[in-house]
């Protein structure tokens, strides 16, 4: 990227593509984006262009305005993104695309690569499931093998009594793209490694990050994990070992499960992650400039973490922004959107240069917006 | 800016106008800017008209569009900034404006205030010259009083005897726009102060930036300024009496030489600063956040320094970014303009905890780029 500046093409225009405008436009980078709805976020900072997934017409002129395309959005179809690939740079490749975008392939190259699980089966029909059911036990969860996202196709069962009721859910998602059992894992908590690898091969990751789900949506991260230290290495090696065995190119998020000390891998997301936008403020460099950096072919930039940093996730509509900015060191976030019930519409992220003065800071905040119940997973551990 | 968010309009749409949409837009606030040139960098992130400065008719949609208006550019015409005022706010205000276009108000208010310049006199002919020169003395500096910038409209005078010099460079602006006689100051160094002061009238600075020039354009900032503790309380409280004065909303910088560990005002920005880019990536809170945050009636952000940091500026073209991206915490700031001699395209700021680290980096970052003559006043400094 020496003299003539490079075009990068992101597909889905949401906060993702949003933050990764933010970050890489100070690289001298400029960005189309294409998204088949009307006004994406992403939209104010950057030319979009509507298009369907599928209309190869329609993403031509997208694609020829651009010298590499990457993905805000994972389940793009995959011949979309085969197609892209004759006529631009694609990262990631559609190879880790398809892996991302169906739990069973994801799941089955964890095990190949010594990541263990929670026990999972395929579940095409109701007496699958009933097989599957007997074979792993409940409780379970039955989810969708493709285009989960934010808890959303997922049905839990605490007994084998609940199949019927799982089966009304998301039986009709069977026939079109498969389900999966899994066994309910009692994690003791949930972490995310976020990394990065450059076409060259480099690899790094941020410190790992804790996360807490509320009604299966992310709502807060806090990093660097506390006491995670045990299982660190682990769990970067089994990130690293990922991205090498499906030649990645790009940020990446791999969600574990964390139980007695041992690590399951739950889901790998293709992209930059919601539970690393927390680096956008509290590293060195964010999770959207190494996005990229990498993609485009540039040195990584330095992923160690600025003290420690928690993230709030605003669901469905922003709180109040001037109570929060009035507390010290609190980044807002807020990403355009109209409020929704559900929609992740912006986050905030607190940073401090020890815990003990997090601490207070989340307190000072969850006070001022009235969101003490969302920061009570962090308010409650041990101030160790 | 609770339910419905701002629109915050800026009139310029170079490189401050570029930083501020980047460091505004998480604030939930969109932009419009007007330019007079066709495409202004700042157009690659935010809907642009073009207008002429005096066109109050190519100017009203664009006010009609915003809430707020500031500005990228402060030599917009004192009418165009009044015919503003009556349609929305407008931060900073055009009495702030005015005198920071005016050499001769803004030293005469300096004084006011009780900081010290250099001696200087109004110069509207070539008599009033010699008689100038008579009072202050050579070595001096005869400059427009207005539109100056990057050392443009200046003529150093190392003796009486380059009047006729001086006068054939820049006589012919004196009937238009005035000229001032400055004495020349052999300062020990320079530094500014980067101020924020908020609706409300609360006032925060930066940690002092100390500066150097090379061909009257700034080539290198150093923040926090070392051994500049002597100096920094009298520094900010000119300042803040300076803002005061003028009921300033926004972020403003004030240039000041150091002789003999006494300040003298040079002048004053009304907008962010070239030598507080450095916060971008530096600072808490960067100057192109707070300034969005003043004029939109925000809590201001943390102005702390996180370490120190060092701005190189880039003028004429770029350099190559990926040897740049190699060394660490190095920060790379491409407006996306074209490359033209003097022109400002771009700044790199180094990070390090501690000056030694920073050093270190800075001389990295200088190899990399073959830039050493550049780095030299900062690898000359003592090591304290
Ligand atoms: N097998 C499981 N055992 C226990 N909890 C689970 C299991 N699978 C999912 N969960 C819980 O539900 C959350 C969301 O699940 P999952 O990551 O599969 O869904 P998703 O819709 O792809 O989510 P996201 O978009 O947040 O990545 C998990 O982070 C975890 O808290
Ligand atoms: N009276 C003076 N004595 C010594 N040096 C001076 C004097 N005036 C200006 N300079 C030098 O020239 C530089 C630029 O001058 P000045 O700030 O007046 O010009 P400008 O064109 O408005 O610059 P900028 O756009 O960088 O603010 C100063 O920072 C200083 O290095």
């Amino acid at each position: 990227m020496s003299e003539r500046k490079p075009v990068l093409g992101i597909l889905g225009g949401g906060q993702l593509a949003r933050m990764m405008v933010l970050e890489g436009a100070p690289l001298g980078v400029t960005f189309r984006i294409v998204d088949p709805a009307d006004t994406p976020c992403a939209a104010q900072l950057a030319p979009t262009r509507r298009a369907d997934w599928n209309d190869l017409d329609a993403l031509a002129p997208f694609a020829e305005a651009i010298d590499v395309a990457t993905f805000d959005f994972e389940n793009v179809p995959a011949e979309t993104a085969q197609w892209l690939t004759e006529h631009v740079q694609v990262h990631p490749g559609p190879r880790a695309l398809a892996v991302a975008q169906d739990r069973m392939a994801e799941k089955t190259l964890f095990r190949d690569i010594g990541l263990d699980t929670a026990r999972f089966a395929a579940v095409d029909t109701r007496a699958d499931l009933d097989r599957a059911l007997h074979e792993i036990g409940a409780p379970a969860i039955l989810k969708t093998r493709r285009l989960g996202y934010d808890g959303k196709g997922q049905f839990r069962l605490r007994d084998a009594v609940d199949a019927d009721a799982a089966w009304a859910a998301l039986g009709e998602q069977a026939a079109q793209h498969g389900l999966i059992l899994e066994a309910f894992v009692p994690f003791d908590y949930e972490v995310s490694v976020i990394a990065v690898r450059g076409r060259d091969g480099e690899f790094r990751t941020w410190p790992l990050t804790r996360n807490w789900h509320a009604d299966g949506i992310l709502s807060l991260s806090l990093a660097p994990a506390p006491g995670a230290d045990a299982i660190a290495d682990s769990a970067f090696a089994h990130a690293r070992t990922l991205a090498e065995r499906l030649d990645y190119v790009g940020v990446f998020a791999l969600e574990l499960f964390v139980k007695d000390g041992r690590v399951l891998g739950n889901e790998m997301a293709p992209r930059v992650h919601n539970s690393g936008h927390w680096t956008y403020d509290g590293a060195v460099t964010s999770q959207f400039q190494n996005h990229v950096r990498a993609v485009l072919g540039l040195p990584l930039g330095d992923t160690s973490a600025r003290g420690c940093s928690v993230m709030f996730n605003w669901i469905g509509a922003m709180p109040p922004v001037a109570p929060a900015l009035a507390v010290g060191d609190v980044h807002w976030h807020d990403y355009g959107k109209s409020s929704r019930p559900g929609r992740k519409v912006g986050h905030a992220t607190v940073c401090a240069a020890d815990f003990a003065t997090l601490r207070t800071r989340v307190e000072a905040l969850a006070q001022a917006l009235d969101r003490v119940e969302q920061a009570s997973p962090l308010l409650d551990l041990p101030v160790s």
